[in-house]
């Protein structure tokens, strides 16, 4: 049996390849969209890809399934579970609870575990060369390692209201399963930490059956109501572009045929894009980008939140430009596709020719902790945590605003336009994402704090919540 | 006055930048398709494209001009000399004898120079900002460093037959107009060394007027009607898609928005595509095809004639596919776009997963010179000498038979099936393109010459013509 | 807690990165030499290297402890169990049966499991921020997936003649300590498939304690004597490095600084390098090698096994020379310095300029099975299959010789001079080494079996091992 | 006859390659110290290095002609004119003035031009294999492309008092021997537009006699006096590291072997050095670096002039450390090492590690034209320009003072502590050095001008130098 854990790290997202050697065939589970890095693995395998399967419909990324088919001439494999709303909307062969298919010796078998949505299925299997003992579980966004999928989704980011509370109570059953299973089996999910498809994911790649039943918090909770209390409660903010998946996911995604590396655009062409007013997105360093931007871009860093941010702040109806390095253009690329942000409209490498034809930079003013004091000293600011509920009430500066950074958009109408605003989080790269949209937007007295709240900790300050109260309240 | 000469080893073709620092504006004289390299140096110079020029209807390659303009938005000029057959065919700023034009503070006069082609013009370059003289000549194909353009290629290879004594006559008239030129102007031509579009040219980028007065043996005649007769004799065989790119760049190339890499193909994709009996290009050392090849590939090496090659054996009208290494596929696009071979229809990196997957290698049979020796005292060969005829002139294996690689496709009904065919260049690369033609049409006793006749000199056998004649006459 | 599974495919060897992000830390096993690979990771997780472990002396790989330790001022902890014999001998803290250490909140108990060596430790590691119950075992060469460590290697490779059996006796105690481990903890081995520390490990990289317990081979044997026997039986040839690597990693592996890329060559420095007789080891393609080398070079191919084959062909004493692209001299180095081949002296990129200044290449004669055939058929031949004894024993050609590729230098006296000797493998990579080898002592008849006995299988001759009996014996 | 001009940006230094391909040998002129380029080269030229010679001792670069003769075996050829002074002080053949030689069939001779250098030759070849005209000269230091040879670069940089009125004259006369040259013959100088070893030297790479004589200022002045005072009259300050070349270059530059990349450090390599106090040069964007940077860094950005002013602001003596980017480093080293900096103690890539660990970055702030106008109003300020002399007597801010950027070091005691310090060029390149400079000698109140004096012309503020007079001097 041939195993690979293949993982991405910008969405945390795991993908795998089982194969059995003795035929020379594979099957991939949860593939992602630029699927060279499977074609890749299974030439230096030898393995042919022949069955490709999915645990469920995915929120947090496109589906790579139609594409590797169309490469490979695979079959796809999914779930025909969870009734009518929930049936995929293109060819493939369907699975059914206790259903069972082989890729050479490899058995697997179907298993439905509804909660984190309603079609969702995970599979044993069974290496029958070696025995018949089941050796591993796949269990997409069911069972985390420490957590278990979060199923408020589908009403938070897809619009389907009043539908979490049957899903946790799901849940709840679909973990009996779960405990039925043997001690030793090793159970592989669809996310590692850092994804928004659970709240508590750590950041080891795989468990156990018996250790997640000792450790995972879901797992000890005997009472259904508690459970799901519990369960609902404390879930971070889904990304917007979640509702956006699952209806793509759901029709079937575009099939690339390959990634669609952007064009560099010359002086020429961008001046004449610019004409239509894109979106920019200036992938660069947050020092760099406050020391001088293009008006209007937004400060989208390249780093592994980059496919999660633009997922937050670009809109999919509308083609946008990079602002990057020619030699990241690819895996930026790539970060964008995979939750199929396929609109790039083309890139420029940095902002010399521009500010040589005449055009001055805009600069985003950065405010250091002492600055700061200084500002809430002298008179009237305007406090913005951008970070999320869960760090803000953990600890966070007194009469500052929380306003996640991905929802700045929808609260515009309360920032004031008059008085000093000044954002931060908790290192400056999320802030530098604010404070960047409300520059684009017309802000003016716009600032951000250097080095965040962490900064104010390095700095040696107390770390009491009431640090700031007099100031501002003043 | 800025300067850059931009040479393109491949087709040995020079194109050319010429900016006003000033004025922060620039032009490009005969640009090759493939842009970027214009772009990026316009961008770190600060200049903006402005101007884009031809000296004439090109033959060895596709032009650039309508792909630059298109990127930059600058006009092209071109010739309006020539007559009606020779007008382009897309919109242009017309060109005439005596002209002038202005970039910046640079001064381009016109001069009409038919003979390589009847359009024909050359451009007198002054730097008005130093003083009045004239600094530079482009003088495209009409004067090169040591020759000039060969009259023939419209008759050759554009089919006009009839016209290259009448080119030859203007080539004799035009040369009057350079000897007036004075002795210091430097002239900087569209090809060095290796180029098809004539006969002897030097390996020096650039010379004066006065030098190739003194030197350039078409100068020294003065008796036209000797002139014509020297310049019409031993012309090299015009590459086979010359004719293809005359009636293109007449007609205005396509505009391509940027260098189309091809893509890797998987197993499945390739195997589909072999289905429809693509061209199969392979890249590879001549030592490796031998090695194994897959059956019915052709080996043109990457190497610096891969440009012409491919347009010798590869059809325009067929998708074909490359065996090459993935960091040299944009390198071998690139060389492919520049003659119009936009057809690529992917490529695989080696012959693994075909080997694996059931399919034997075929190998092309290598021999030594002694083995040749041997050969030829056992009993019936056929040699066939590949090279081009000045080559051949000059010493070659007594009996074998002159066939010029390219044209191999021509003569298959001449080449035996029965007995051992032996093909040999100089040194093998030409003959393992021809051998593995032959071997693509089912000639099955095919052998390459390792080393080639070089090889025959290396080690030490009499250079007479003689050497081998005893053996195949007897 | 953190976890990274770090392997190196080229010596199927695991590395291990567990750290605490609450405190920042984190420790690594098994270390390899290009240590890189734990100083980025670190970096990008924002973690501190303050432990190095091993679990044992190892024999197929040049520990980079000391070079981790030195770029990063973190303490080694290594054994101090097995015996005066078994002693590190370079400064390090000491582990003994029973101990702990915690790195942050991760807690590391040491388990003494001699029997691959008698110094061996295990690490059973619990997260204890998530509770008290361990999560894995870093078992080293004491079980892997599917398999347990070989006993044998102090006795074939080290040369401590009778050590092999009383190490079976341990590794069957040290497994009961296995057995009373818990099903659910994760088992993470040293290595993977395709290493010589072990005679059949899985593709899969990890394993659970309850899963081993019941398909691993080696924990079904109830009885010792039985168990032994087993154990003993059928372990492949160690490579002729191992003993070097043992002595090396007992003393202290010589610290780099980073990995040492070697030159590239000039013709001159070649040339002035090959009058002292440098071994010479061409990494192309074996079908180019074929085509072409240079005279008394060994092939070892770029691929997954480059590593183990110069192991066993190169001289630790002697300086070697490369022939290989540019663009995979550093991914070659690195596999050569993690066996401590540190004695590179440059290398060239291809053979153009040697050829070209006038060295005739040599050719490896290549032959199909069909052309075997007829060789059998027309007369003497002398056959060697140069796979290991396991594949010899399950079906091969009557009357072949088996003489294991790694083992040839010592065989040569047994190889005739006087007839064609034919070298086979599985499919051609180490019949060329073998072959090249022979060449390079002066051995002229040689040929290599294209595509070896897997190419007789695709063309579909009868598997049976009389296939070719009667041709020989005649 | 082969010839290749090698351009290297940094130093806007020229070097050639002559070769006979006939005889299949070379000559490298002015070789610098990275010599693969012209190995590179020669072997795909199929040409052999055999000669190697220098036109002067140079001032600008570390010559590369010992490393390439170690690399080729080829003879150094130097001029042994000019007097003890001048003489190499390594093994060389040496040249005198008329003296000639043969590299295949192309012919040199040696012609005495001292002016710029009392020792400096040229010179004058011919292919003898086309007629027996002279074709080029290589010219050195002595005739630019519109321009001469500085002569006061002995007493500026090396100082040699006293001297620069003698070489002067010298100039003189040995311009009278490059009049006598006839018209057509190319000029090929040693170096381009922005070399600090003329005044005025053009874009253009090449030119030839007749149009130098009848545009080049230097050869219209008819009166030796004359030309002596207008040669000397506004050379701009020569570099610090001059002086440094010289000795080495007359030495004997110490031989390489290759490039030393340096090693990326790990945060704790890096944190054991800050211990010794190195140089840091922060090659990043003036914005990145203005936004955020370790204390006491100087910022030499990544662009053409890197080499130019890594000798104005580095210590021979003293090593430092770089922040760059991994896939800049190697091009970086290049940049320093051609100027003899050998001295890097290692890299950066970023700042993060820094920062992370605890280390607050410093800020260097930005002033636009706006604000400096605010501040001028509002009280006391010090403006520094540090542009060259020339460009400040063109137009510059009333009252500004102008200390060279690199001369900075040099006038700290003149600079005032206590008021707000601004300095600027004309784009914010150059004071970004500067203005780092001062921040890491403890000035406090520093800023840079953000677009320096180009903004000011764009955002269309009048030009006249009283524009600030006003506020100034209120």
């Amino acid at each position: 049996m041939f195993f690979k854990h293949i993982y991405e790290e910008n969405l945390a997202q795991a993908s795998y390849m089982i194969g059995c050697q003795s035929a020379g065939v594979a099957l991939v589970i949860d593939p992602r969209r630029d699927i060279d890095v499977y074609l890749d693995l299974a030439e230096k395998e030898n393995l042919q890809i022949t069955h490709i399967a999915e645990t469920h419909i995915h929120a947090d990324f496109l589906s790579g399934s139609r594409e590797l088919a169309a490469a490979t001439g695979a079959d796809i494999l999914l779930s025909d579970e969870g009734g009518a709303d929930w049936l995929y909307q293109f060819d493939h062969s369907g699975l059914k609870n206790g259903g069972t298919f082989s890729v050479g010796n490899i058995l697997f078998e179907v298993i439905h575990t509804p909660g984190h949505t309603p079609e969702h299925i995970s599979f044993l299997v069974t290496d029958t060369a070696a025995g018949e003992l089941p050796v591993m579980l796949f269990s997409g966004d069911f069972v985390f390692v420490g957590d278990v999928g979060r199923p408020d989704l589908l009403e938070e980011a897809a619009g389907y209201s009043g539908t979490k509370e049957e899903a946790a109570r799901q849940m709840f059953y679909s973990l009996k399963k779960f405990k039925a299973l043997p001690d030793h089996i090793q159970v592989w999910p669809a996310h590692g930490a850092g994804s928004a498809c659970g709240k508590a994911l750590g950041a080891v790649p795989s468990s156990t059956v018996g250790y997640e039943k000792a450790v995972n918090w879901a797992l000890q909770i005997k009472d259904e109501d508690e459970f799901v209390a519990e369960l609902l409660e404390g879930q971070p903010e889904p990304p917007k572009y979640f509702s956006m998946m699952k209806k793509m996911n759901k029709a079937g995604a575009p099939i690339l045929g390959e990634v669609p590396i952007p064009r560099k655009l010359t002086l020429h062409q961008f001046k004449t894009k610019m004409n239509n007013q894109p979106i920019l997105i200036d992938t660069r360093d947050k020092l760099a980008f406050a020391g001088g931007h293009i008006a209007g871009s937004i400060n989208i860093q390249d780093n592994n939140s980059f496919s999660t941010w633009s997922g937050w702040m670009i809109d999919y109806e509308h083609p946008f430009i990079l602002v990057a390095q020619p030699e990241r253009i690819e895996d930026l690329t790539r970060a964008l596709v995979r939750i199929g942000l396929d609109n790039i409209a083309g890139y420029i490498p940095n902002l010399e020719s521009w500010a040589r034809s005449g055009h001055e930079l805009e600069v985003l003013d950065q405010i250091t902790i002492d600055e700061l004091k200084h500002e809430l000293d002298a008179g009237e600011v305007y406090v913005i945590d951008v970070r999320n509920q869960s760090e803000y009430d953990e600890s966070h500066i007194f009469g500052s605003k929380k306003i996640q950074a991905g929802q700045i958009p929808e609260h515009l109408d309360e920032i004031p336009k008059d008085i000093s605003v000044i954002l931060h989080c908790a290192s400056g790269d999320r802030s530098s994402i604010a404070a960047s949209y409300l520059l684009s937007k017309g802000f003016q007295n716009v600032k951000n704090l250097t080095g965040g709240i962490n900064a104010w900790h390095e700095a040696g300050y107390p770390a009491e919540r009431e640090f700031f109260s007099q100031a501002i309240s003043a």
